[in-house]
C-alpha cells in the first residue's frame, strides 16, 4: 500500500518526516499543501488533523498525524526491513533515545524556534524583527549548547550511535544555519560542530532546497 | 532491583511519573528534591540530568531522565507484567497513542502552563498575575478544548481505551481544577468533563495532596 505524506516540504515538521522516510528507504507520494485554507476544510479537520495542522501521514487506510508520532510509527512499522536502526530494540537504549528526543523538544527547539520566528517568519510577513527576543533566545541556546557540547564529548551521536533523536535535531539546526546569521552558535563548540556537520552531511536531505 | 525516583511529588513532571508507576503497580522509593541547589551539583549534572532537571529515574544501575521518556521506559519494561495496557502492542494503536501524547504537549499543555505560571507560581513568588496573559491563554485553551470535545464524542478515552496519552493530561488539568479558578473550561464541555472526571477519579493519585 502506498504511503502518502500530506505536508509542505519547506516546513520543519514535514521535513522531520521526510528525513525519516528517506533514512528508512521508503518511497512515498507528497501531497503538497501550499494554502493554509486546505487544512481548514471540514474534510481535513474530520479525517486528517482535528487541529488543522500538517504533516499528516496516510499509509493505506491508516492515518496518523503529528510529526514525531508519524516518525515513531514509521520506525515501528518499517525499521525491521530497513538498513538502519533509528530506535534500538534494547529497552534501555531505546529509552535513552526517547530522553534525547525530549531534550530536543524541551531545550533545543524552543530558543531556536524563537530565532526563526524573528529572523525568518516575521521578515517574510514584513513584520519587524524584535532584537530583544533574538538576544534573549541566543543567550538561552548558548547555555543549552554548552550542555550538548559536554554530552557529545567523545561521541559521534547523542546516544553513541545515530538515532531518531539526532535526526529530530536536523531540520531546525539546518534552517538556523542556512537562513539566519546565527549558525555560529553551533560552530563555536567543537563537539556540537562535529556532530551537526555529520548530521547535515547525511545524503538524505533531498527534497531540501534550503 | 529497586526503582528510585528522584523528584518532588508536588511538581507536574514528577507526578506524571508517579501516576505511571502507580498504574503499573510498581513500588518505588522517592528521593525528594526540595532544594533546587541539589540539582546544581557536579554529581547531579554529571550522573542524573545534564540540564539539572527533575524527575530522574534510577532502576538498578540504569538511569533515565525527562518525565515522558521515563514513563515510556516504565511501560516498555514493566507493562508485560502489569494488569493494565498503557501503550498497546498493536503498531497502529500505539501510534495513535503517540499522536494524542503529541496533542497534550503541543496544544493542551502550553496554554494551561501559562495559566499556572500566572495564577499559582507567580503568586507563590509574590509576583503579580498578568491578567492579559491569563485572558489570552484562556482563549487559547477554549479553542483547544472545543477540538477535544469533538475528539471525545462517544468515547471514554482519547484513543478509545485508557492509555498513556490520557494519563499525560492528568497532572496539569487536575492542578488547574484544584489551584486556579479556571476549571470551568473543562466543565463547560460535556465530553471533556466526562473524560476528565473519569481520569481524576482513578484511584492512583496518591501521594497527591492537592
Ligand atoms: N506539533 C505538530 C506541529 C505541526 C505544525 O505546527 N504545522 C504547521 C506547519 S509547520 C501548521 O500546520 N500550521 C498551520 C496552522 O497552525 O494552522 C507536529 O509536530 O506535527
Ligand atoms: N522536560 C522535563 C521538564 C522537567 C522540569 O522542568 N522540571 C522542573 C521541576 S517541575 C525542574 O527541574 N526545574 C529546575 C530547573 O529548571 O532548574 C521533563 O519532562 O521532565
Amino acid at each position: 500500500m502506498a504511503i502518502k505524506l500530506i505536508g509542505y516540504a519547506q516546513t520543519l515538521h514535514t521535513r522531520r518526516v521526510i528525513l525519516t522516510l528517506n533514512e528508512l528507504g521508503l518511497s512515498y507520494e507528497l501531497e503538497a499543501i501550499t494554502e493554509i485554507q486546505t487544512t481548514r476544510t471540514e474534510e481535513f479537520l474530520a479525517n486528517k488533523h482535528p487541529f488543522g495542522k500538517i504533516p499528516v501521514l496516510c499509509d493505506g487506510d491508516f492515518t496518523v498525524n503529528e510529526s514525531r508520532a508519524i516518525c515513531r510509527y514509521l520506525v515501528s512499522k518499517y525499521q525491521k526491513d530497513a538498513k538502519i536502526v533509528l530506535i534500538p530494540n534494547d529497552i534501555n537504549k531505546a529509552s535513552l533515545v526517547e530522553q534525547y528526543i525530549s531534550y530536543e523538544l524541551s531545550y533545543f527547539d524552543p530558543p531556536l524556534t524563537k530565532i526563526l520566528i524573528q529572523e525568518v517568519f516575521n521578515k517574510r510577513k514584513g513584520e519587524p524583527t524584535d532584537e530583544a527576543v533574538v538576544k534573549q533566545a541566543r543567550e538561552e541556546i548558548e547555555k543549552v549548547l554548552d550542555v550538548y557540547d559536554k554530552i557529545l564529548v567523545g561521541k559521534d551521536y547523542l546516544n553513541g550511535e545515530y538515532s531518531l533523536a539526532d535526526l529530530f535535531h536536523i531540520p531546525c539546526a539546518h534552517y538556523i544555519c542556512t537562513a539566519t546569521p546565527h549558525g555560529d552558535v553551533f560552530d563555536k563548540r567543537p563537539n556540537v560542530k562535529r556532530w551537526l556537520n555529520n548530521l547535515r552531511n547525511r545524503e538524505l536531505m533531498s527534497p531540501y532546497t534550503i
